[in-house]
């Protein structure tokens, strides 16, 4: 079954969420091995400007839902 | 209820505050632990570079933002 | 009043201008507290990359207030 | 033959894999050294922010797929 | 005078010239000191990332004026 | 003659070729002096973040070149 079926979702919290995925999607397909993403996730879930830096690719992400939503107008 | 109903305000204002919202909540999605957030807000909000670094999160979603509401032409 | 009522400008320089306002507001609204960021002021007004990283910021932002003036065309 | 015949894909699948091989196009064109760019791999997989910028590069590469698809509506 | 008076431009060429400009006057508003600005000169056009930083500015800007100039087609 | 007459091309490829100019010329406008250029590029071309970094800007002028070319459609 694809990850990514489709961008279009009823409401703005649900492409948020896709939003998210397609970022850590973005991750996984570089670093593919679990365990690693794991050891990493301690480091930059307790640093200021690696959240930062997450939360840009997931605002970059979340532009491309909205704008396939029409930005559930 | 949704933390994010729509994405349409009346005013450019009430889209920057969506904006700074949107870019608070993809850090909370990654780091949910209201304690360890709090902990990095005394680091970044002393630090030049992380808050340019928020405001250029924030620009990116307000760019969202603004072209969901026309720029409230 | 209102900080931002409008996108809307007579020529691209007060667009510009707005640009630079809403990347020093997201700042602002990061760390309310004047003197912190006055003391950060000193740091990033002498550091290449760190004016490189506003200069971005204000790009960015820039983008959004031109298309809401159709370029001034 | 060409490495990049289209922009045009089937599903958000695979718009995201051409979002992926952009990026790393971008990196090969710039490094053409196989080797070269095998040793970096070791470090950039294994470090939480290095992973988060090539994330953020295939985001902005998949804006570009997307809006070259409609969006897969 | 504006030191802004447009974005439209004749050619592809004049419009990075402007997209230049703008990534400039952005580091200009926030540092004003000629000789500032001047002194880290010499620090960031000897640095890699540095330049790659001004460019990804450049690149931006460059997206606004050419959308303006409806890519000189 | 202009180093950039024009935005369209014929293919994605060379869309992706005037990308990679785009960029570079970012950095030669900035830093107009060749062996300095050349002396940085024995850097950055084996440092994973730096070459993410040049991928990013690549990125963001393809979907520059992209949108003009009305993505080879």
């Amino acid at each position: 079954m694809s990850w990514l079926p489709s961008l279009i979702t009823e409401t703005p919290e649900e492409g948020f969420e896709i939003a998210i995925k397609l970022s850590r999607m973005g991750v996984k397909k570089t670093q593919p091995d679990d365990d690693a993403r794991k050891r990493m996730r301690a480091i930059y879930e307790n640093d200021a400007d690696s959240l930062t830096m997450v939360s840009h690719v997931i605002a970059t992400n979340f532009q491309t839902v909205a704008a396939a939503n029409n930005y559930w107008k």
